[in-house]
Parts: C-alpha cells; structure tokens; sequence
C-alpha cells in the first residue's frame, strides 16, 4: 500500500510524507514543487493539517495480558500480592486469556501511539496471534522459569525451540526472543543454554534483572555474588541481552553492564508502583550507558495502563525528585528514550522519521488542548499529552488508527472484559461492572 | 434547568440522578418502580448507560492563566527558571492575556472532570470573568506581593478590598479570598492585615508555605524563625488558612498546623518538576491532617498540564516510591484527597455524589480502553484513567461538556494561542507552530 500524508508537521515543519509498502519513502517540504509528492500517487491520503508526526512509540518492556489484571490488585505489599493475588490467578490463564487480554493490550497502545512492544508472558502463541491481528510490532518472548527443576528446564527448551521454529512463519513484525524470567526463578543450567540458543540464532534475550532487594541478596546466597556479577560469570550478558528493571545494581555491575553493552529497560512507574526503588538512571548516564536505555510500562497489574506519554513524564518526574536536580531527564532526553534509543535497543530501523526507515508513525493531534500552545512540542508530549492526544497510528505502512477509531475496538473490549471476569470468578472475586 | 441522568454507575450500583437547578435532588436505583424518576419530569435527560458519576474533582491549588507558560521553559535550576523565564513573562501580562490563559485552563479542567478550582493570580478580574463564563467554580485570589514596601503594600490593601465588594455582584461559583502570596514577598504588616480582613469577613487565605529550603531559611534569618512558626506567631493560621505545597516542615510545624486546624493543599506533580522536595504526607497524616489534605496541579509552567487525573497518581506513587511502602495512599485515599477532602476544605456542599449535594458531577465513559476490564473502578481512576476518559461534565447543575465537546472550545484554544504566542515574542521567543 502506499500513503500520502499531506501537509503535517516533522520537527517543526510543514511536510508531506509518502509511505511505500512498510517505509517512508520520501519526505518532502509541503507545497514546494520540487520533488513534490502528487496526491494521484498514493492509494490512500491522510490530512496531516494541525498534525504533528512523531515516530511510532516504544514500550520497552511489559506484560501485555495482564491488562486482565488492571485493579484487580493494587496498594499491597510486593509479597502479599504476588503470593495471594496475582500468580494465583496466573495459574488460571487459559490461552483465550492470554489472546484477548494482548488484543486489548495492543488496542491500549495503538490508542496511545505505541506501535512496538517487548513482551514476555504466558501463551506464546495466543500473543503472537493477537499481535499478528493487530498490525502492532513486537518482540515477544515466552516465559521461562524452571523454578530449579531439571524435568521442567527441559520442557521449556523444547518448547522454546518450537515456538522459534514456528515464529519463522510469521509476520516479520514479530520478534522471537528468549525469556529467561530471572536469575531466581531460572537454573544456571538453563541460562546457559539460553546463552547458547540466543548466541547460536542472533536472538535477544529479555530477563529482569536485579529488580528488588530481595532479588540481589537471595543471588549473593545462590552463587556467592550479585545479579549482574553471576550473569557475567556465565557469559549471559551480551548486547543482545534485554535487562529490565536494574533498580539495585553496585558500581561494579554497572561497569559490566558496559562493558558487555547491555540494554536496558527502565520502569519508573512500576517500580514507584510496588516502591521496590528506583533504576539508578544518572549513574547509569554517566556509566555511558544513556543510549542503551528504553522505557517501558511494566505490566497493568503494577501500572495500571500502557499510556507511554505518562510513563515519559514519570521517567522525568521520578529523577528529578530523587536527585533534586530539575535538569534531571529533560524532555527531549526522555523522548529518545521510548523512540531512538529503543529502536536501536530492539534493532529496527526506526525510532525517528526519515527516509528509509519503517512506516512506523504516530501523529498527533495539535488542537487538542494539552496541546495549546505549542511553544515546544518534546516538552508538551513529555509534560502535558496524554494517550489521547495521538489521532493516527501507522504500524508498518499500514492504518491502524485514524481520528482515534480503531477496527473492531468494541469487540476486545466486550471481549476481554467477558474474559477477564470470568477469571475473576473462577477465583471467588466477583466483577463490579 | 432539571436534569435527569439515566441509568448512571453510582458506586458500583445504576441509579437515575435528578438534578434540579444547582443541585442533586434526588437519586433512585435505576428502574425501581418505588419513587421512580420519570423522564417528562426533568428538562434534559442524559444516557448514563455504561457511564459512571463521579463527583466534579477539585484543583486545590493552581494558577490557571499560566497554562500560557506551558511549555515555555523547563529542565531549568528553579533559581534560573524564575528569574530569567517565568518571571519577566509575568511583567508583560496583560488582562486579555490573564482572560484567555484562565478560559483555557478552564476548558482544560473541565474536559478532564475538575469543576472547581483554587486559583492565586495576577489580574482578578479576568479570571473573574473566564470563571463566569465557562461555569467552572472557582477560589479566587489575587496574588498579594508587596516586597516589604509599604507603598506597594496600601496599594495591595486597597485592591483587595475593591475587588471583595466586587466579587460580591458575580456569581456564586466564584469566592473571593486572599492570596498573600508568602512569607518571603510579603510584609509582616500586611499579613497582619491579611488575617484581620480575612477573619472580619470570614474569608479563605490562600498563601504558599514552605516550598523550597530557600523559603525556610531566608524566614529564620528575617523573623528567626521558621515559616509555620512565624504565621502561627502572627496568628495568620487558623482553619481558613490554605497553605500550599508545605514540602519543608519540622515536626512543631506540623504540630502548630494541626493545632489551628490549617488546611494544606499538596502539590506531588510540581514539586518532583522543580525538584523542591515532597511533602511529609505520612507524616501529616499521623499528626491528624489527613482530611485537611487537598491535591492541586500548581500552574501549567510547572507541571505542564491541569488533568487530576494525573496528578492522582502521581501522588500515590510518589508516597509509595519515597517511603518504599507500597501501600501508602491507597487509590480511594487519593480520590478522596481530590474530592471529599477538597470539598470540606473549602467549605462546599459537594465531593461525593449524594441527595442535596451541589450538582457538581463528571461522567465517565466506561467504554474508554483505560477502564477496561473495571474490576475496580477507583483503581482504575486513580492508576489508569487520564482525563479523556471524562464524557460529561455538570457544573453547578448546568451541563457544561456532552460527548467530550465543551461549548466555544475552538475559539478559546485560538485564541490563546495567538496571546501566547504575541507574549513570546514580545519576549523575544519564536513561536513553534
């Protein structure tokens, strides 16, 4: 298919953009005659008026159906609430679950411009048809824990090699990865087959690393030394490795993160969420890791939505507080985070709009009133938008939202509402609505 | 006018809500034969299927024409901010500018669900003005500066008092009180005068109280002692008293606050943006202030945007992540904060959705992406909602948003754009769009 999308604004200029297939194949001044782009060559023409075109956001690191869970458990201590709530109701999911909880997962984004995300959950296979559906772009990674049980690790590596085997089949917009949980609930043994599999296939792994205390002492108990040290020590760090979380980490750890060129996923407001501390962001910065950082929403249980506007404002908010600097994170910096910075973290050929790159675009709708005035546009996505502000969402070349309507949008929901009170109920909760 | 709103959520069960002229008269369950309301009865009727009422949120402390800001200048050291940025845009204000900056950020509280808001700025009267005309309801004070001149400070006397005789001719949505703006731009005297005139006619004080380490230090070297200490001494405290931000306070001052009864009003979103500190929620809480506690935006130059909704969750998360306890400000807490608490603050017969309460409501759309699935319709308000999922808005019993459009919204949005754009370039600056 081919787009014409007239007269909008990038980086502050009026342009007109033309989408060929899954790229953008020309970006042109809007009404100069050279070059120009004709209306009569694109298939489908969108108003770019009072638009402003950003690159397609990036959610760095979630959870996708547990938008099931939104406020079926908040305000808990961290223990409590994974024992006696969450992974009760885990164990419950089925794979229509996992299906509809990632379709609406993905309506959410698509909603609020996201149109990447890095996934690890249940159900490999229902998330990856509900994100071959919904035309948004993911690297999705089946969980792995073995809970140090030999019978189990060998399950989940034969099932690994088949869902990768299967992925290959599939829309080039999804990613297979591995997705070793962490360090506490997968063997050494284990890892080091991730390791091996990951190295083998060019495949990046996404892992949570070192997200609470509790996680680092038990590791020094296990192996004798800290998170990052131990995956170090098995060669487990790489520039393929997704490390999410990373709120408790010794200086030492933050070196080796360097070194090894890890990525990075931060969760401000999941980790302000469960209180569970903050990623030590301007150490990591003047570590030189800056540009390997993305952000990401974490799931809803701990979230409780996949708007990547608020997260951005939280990432900015949270560490100017904690350091009482107000230069902290500033707008632009935050930005590149969920768009430059990620595309390079997931290696796509995205994150900014020009030439060449993927079709990836989300525009906003400048009259919308957070948006007024515009003296700067970065600040006013980081510091006023919302979700809501977006209007049109390109994922790959193709529409996939225009004047906010997304196709079939009222069926998810009724979908995976019907889906997740059932849940709800199989486990004694009863539903409100 | 009446009002009937049909089969409407109402916590947790559907009702039909009659309002008759400012307030609600009556709500019954939704088609229950007993007492029922018929529709011939009322003069509008709204749908409230798949709808929930809340009542309208309180913006406990902002300066609403500063949306005008938004944007203009952030990532900025305060000192810096002020004095190079915010402060010399302030001297090119002018009535028109202050009108368009207040109707805007009226509009933009009203399509986020906020009905009320406590407002401290220049030009009275304009404000004045937007608030009449928008249907908002509205504290208003003047920002009381007499930087220690004794000229300056008759002059601040005599306006004052101009502007509360004044203020008695408009409606009834707008209350007149005092803005002194703090204990650092204002003479000891005219504080004294503040807390006479203020006593004499029974009026709200809206002042700043220890925001910055400055404040508190630059009190002890003048008065040698700290800001609570020396308001308590002048007795300026007292249950009328609205202290803002409170991020600096020793234990006696929150002891001296809770001993005159002192209503605070935090501001969790502009204090992480300036990186002043927070304020000693928990803290208050245990000294006994927790129903004296309101939640405010502050001004759109330092926060950059006027969505309760937001600010909510900032809040609760900001609480958790400092104390490291994930159960701090549980989401009804926080909505209490913003609505019952905020009511009773400053003293109106609204906050919550009941027989003879002011007719001050926002409906919700439950359809909204962010509310589903609604196991939890606080949760969901509190950690995922955003101010879009707001469909209408009743202000003093008069509809003033259907299906998210607010009467005139164009115009308003044009034109503070251009007076936005004319005090920039005034100062120098290039507008953006």
């Amino acid at each position: 298919m081919s787009v014409l999308i007239k007269d909008v604004l990038v980086d502050g200029k009026e342009k007109d953009i033309y989408i060929e297939s899954n790229k953008i194949a020309a970006i042109r001044e809007a009404g100069s005659s050279k070059g120009k782009i004709r209306e009569g060559e694109a298939e489908v023409v969108i108003d770019g008026k009072r638009k402003a075109a950003i690159p397609g956001i990036f959610n760095g690191h979630t959870h996708a159906a547990m938008t099931l869970l939104r406020g079926y458990a908040d305000d808990m201590p961290l223990h409590d609430w994974l024992t006696t709530k969450i992974w009760p109701l885990e164990a419950r999911l089925t794979d229509e679950a996992v299906y509809w909880g990632t379709k609406l997962a993905a309506l959410e984004m698509i909603k609020s411009g996201t149109t990447f995300f890095n996934d690890m959950y249940w159900y490999w296979e229902s998330s990856a048809r509900a994100v071959e559906e919904s035309g948004i772009r993911a690297v999705l990674s089946a969980v792995f824990i073995d809970g140090f049980d030999e019978e189990k690790a060998k399950e989940q590596i034969i099932k690994n090699k088949v869902l990768y085997e299967k992925s290959k089949n599939l829309s080039k917009r999804i990613i297979f990865a591995l997705g070793p949980h962490a360090v506490y609930t997968v063997s050494k043994e284990s890892l080091c087959w991730v390791k091996e599999f990951s190295e083998r296939h060019d495949l990046l792994v996404h892992i949570h690393v070192s997200e609470t205390k509790e996680e680092v002492e038990e590791c020094k108990k296990r192996y004798g030394m800290r998170p990052v040290e131990f995956l170090a020590e098995i060669n487990l760090l790489s520039s393929r490795t997704i490390a999410c979380h990373c709120v408790h980490l010794s200086r030492k750890e933050m070196e080796l993160l360097k070194q090894h060129d890890v990525k990075i996923v931060h969760n401000p407001t999941s980790n302000m969420k469960l209180a569970i501390g903050q990623m030590p962001y301007e150490e990591l910065k003047k570590t030189g890791l800056y540009s390997n950082i993305a952000l990401g929403t974490d799931g809803c249980a701990s979230n409780n939505n996949m708007d990547m506007f608020e997260e951005l404002k939280i990432a900015s908010l949270v560490h100017k507080a904690f350091s009482g600097d107000p230069t902290s994170i500033p707008a632009a910096e935050a930005f590149a985070l969920a768009t430059r910075n990620a595309a390079k973290i997931f290696r796509l050929n995205s994150g900014i709009i020009a030439e060449g790159k993927l079709a990836d675009i989300a525009l906003l709708d400048l009259r919308k009133v957070e948006l007024v005035p515009n003296h700067d546009l970065t600040s006013n996505i980081v510091y006023s938008a919302n979700g809501s502000c977006v209007d049109t969402v390109i994922c790959d070349g193709a529409i996939l939202m225009t004047g906010q309507k997304v196709k079939g949008e009222e069926e998810i929901k009724e979908k995976a509402r019907e889906v997740a009170y059932e849940l709800m109920s199989m486990s004694g909760n009863n539903k409100k609505e």
